[in-house]
């Protein structure tokens, strides 16, 4: 591919997260001497608050930010971002907390934050000369590469474990790319992505030959939260860990941000969320270890269904360095954060959301969380796409007969 | 209740829409004279461009405009609207128009469009007095009624049909209010609601007991569509028509804009799109009747299955003043209008708005509808709630074994 013309805007080479190594940019995500994942380097240049404002009510308003071409907004995509930032007293109030916010990524076109992540894929790797969007998926992340791929006009390609759900098959054929299913577990699809991707020189699968870029769009949630908090960072977030690469780049978004002089700096605790099931990282943490040790996930919090997370040991070196924790909630406790949630402030979230008002009650229960102190968390996704999780316990009230008499005797009056 | 302190912004008094009896401001909705429904009528003053959009990023920047207190914003709703206006030219170009938008209200905190007027609904109900938010309902307005009265505090209660979907008892009961399954079909669940409403002095059935606060939400669209367009008027609009309500409320807008100097005072024509299972105005407009004639519903358009549109006089009103017309497409086209959508601009729209893709492309084929003027279409809900829709169609391009070998057989590489 001819990378000599290509603009990636702010972005000036791939540094080894590992041994530092430095690469140009390219369609490249491990270091050749240590395996390590590679990472974009910047130099930012001309990035204000104003210069932001002004920009479009999406993501690419942080485009001077991010790995993608100065004049992304001008191509279809699916313009993600920009979500909620949602007071939420009530919530507060019933753990007893002061200042609660929660970031509503619900809001996504596809109703997730991998909206986020793939709209910055799918400009890079337009970018570097790719044709196809691709994934290996169970589930948001499938939705979101048909989804974009179909708004740019160009090719997907989506591979799923064939016993997956016909709900997710349908949500993902509906946008009418390529859509194989594969007749084996997430991880042999994982694997067989990696082999088409180093068969196929024009396809970019996402979350694999071009992760770096995939996962600099995470740091938009980051950027989003201090803007909407009228450029400020909050004391505390609580964020949900499946690969943990989330959590990494909203800190490193915060970083960013403390850098170019667009918030002050001052210190911030960040909280990983984790369901009992799938908690390798809460694990990690709270035994004091550095490396994290890959468990068999058994959970309904499925796109939080990681056992070996990429990207658990900097979750842990961010954690420990702002002074936060990582918490794992049971499956029951993940249930009951999204009835609170729904209850209290009208936001029907996915299992990832479950878990991370689950994490967050027993984290102000234990006093590792500061009641007083202001605190955003992050709802990933949306209840409609997890809707088995919450069905035993989402009942009605009462069944009546059509009479004004059975409703007073319902007792509901 | 004492309505002397209520504050209503710019309201002013209730009028009826067939006699012109007029009534001050409080819980009514039908004429005492002729039965007719009752409007609101307002005394704007101080609405400028400037003042709309140094309000919030929801519709209570349109607060001036609307029926709700001047500091509405201040109180938790679940603060639907200024959801995405997208530029739409790959469905334009496959159906051979110039410039098409796509006002895409998915993106609403419960998916749908309900949620402006449950919204608008609940801020005038509590000035009212009213403490319980109700309604009767078969979908998207239960999941929105329930949202909006937990994000607010108080107490929800609403009837469905006991033979109702699952999945929507679901999306509604986790929201934790009130919530009666009654045995009968709608039409005994409204009849109910209407007996409830006569009883419980404090419960505000949003569609039926403050129906014209609540109707005047849609007007919300029309005014995000000028503004998202820059502060001008599209040339075409077509709406999905189901009582008929949101239709006029968009041109209500959309006059209101005129008369307040906000937008250019020029031509534009509205188009409704109905499903031809439940097409009673579609059929009145191809007819050249005044009086729309109920029909009995069957349709996989539930949310537009409305057989008896308390609007459809109103709606053939407006397609006839502006040059529109009124459309309707069969199931089959209905399904197609959301694949086409959905592959064309990664938005993956619910029934209602697979009708009114169906009818924009039937419109353009006519001729009826000039494919070379600006055009708007509303997507009204999400596809996530009606998957039964695209299910058998909406399938894997293959299935095959983990290995290159097995994909490089499919044909697929």
């Amino acid at each position: 591919m001819a990378l000599d013309a290509a603009d990636l805007g702010p972005a000036t080479s791939l540094t080894c997260r590992e041994c530092g190594e430095s690469y140009e940019l390219g369609p490249r995500y491990a270091c050749e001497q240590c395996f390590g994942p590679l990472e974009i380097a910047y130099d930012f240049t001309g990035v204000t608050r104003a210069s932001i404002e002004a920009g479009p009510r999406n993501i690419w308003r942080y485009r001077g930010l991010l790995p993608v071409p100065s004049n992304v907004q001008d191509t279809p995509n699916t313009e993600p971002g920009f979500t909620r930032l949602v007071r939420a007293d009530h919530l507060a109030e019933s753990l007893g907390m002061q200042r609660l916010w929660v970031k509503d990524d619900s809001g996504n076109p596809t109703h997730s934050f991998k909206d986020r992540v793939v709209a910055v894929a799918l400009a890079a790797a337009r970018e570097l000369g790719f044709k196809v969007l691709a994934c290996p998926s169970t589930g948001n992340l499938a939705n979101a590469v048909a989804a974009a791929a179909a708004r740019a006009g160009i090719r997907s390609a989506v591979f799923v474990p064939a016993d997956l759900e016909q709900q997710k098959i349908i949500t993902t054929a509906v946008y009418g790319g390529t859509f194989v299913t594969v007749r084996g577990n997430y991880d042999d699809v994982n694997r067989l992505a990696s082999e088409i991707a180093g068969e196929q020189e024009d396809w970019a699968f996402v979350n694999v030959n071009v992760r770096p870029y995939y996962a600099e769009g995470s740091k938009t949630l980051g950027y989003e939260i201090a803007e909407q908090l009228g450029w400020r960072l909050p004391d505390q977030i609580v964020v949900p860990v499946a690969s943990g690469s989330q959590l990494t780049k909203i800190d490193k978004a915060f970083q960013e941000l403390i850098r170019l002089g667009l918030v002050e700096d001052r210190p911030y605790k960040v909280f990983g969320a984790q369901a009992t099931g799938c908690s390798p990282v809460a694990a990690a943490f709270k035994n004091g270890h550095d490396v994290v040790r890959p468990v068999k996930p058994d959970t309904i919090a499925k796109s939080l269904a990681i056992g070996n997370p990429a990207d658990g040991p900097y979750v842990l070196d961010v954690v420990r360095r702002t002074g936060g924790a990582v918490e794992d909630v049971t499956d029951a406790e993940v249930v009951e954060g999204i009835r609170l949630l729904a209850g209290t402030e009208g936001i029907f979230a996915e299992t990832a959301g479950g878990v991370t008002v689950g994490c967050l009650r027993k984290l102000v229960a234990s006093g590792a969380l500061d009641p007083e102190a202001e605190t955003v968390i992050i709802n990933s996704g949306d209840g409609l796409k997890t809707l088995d999780a919450v069905a035993p316990v989402a009942r009605p009230s009462a069944e009546i007969a059509p009479t004004l008499e059975d409703f007073r005797a319902s007792g509901l009056a």
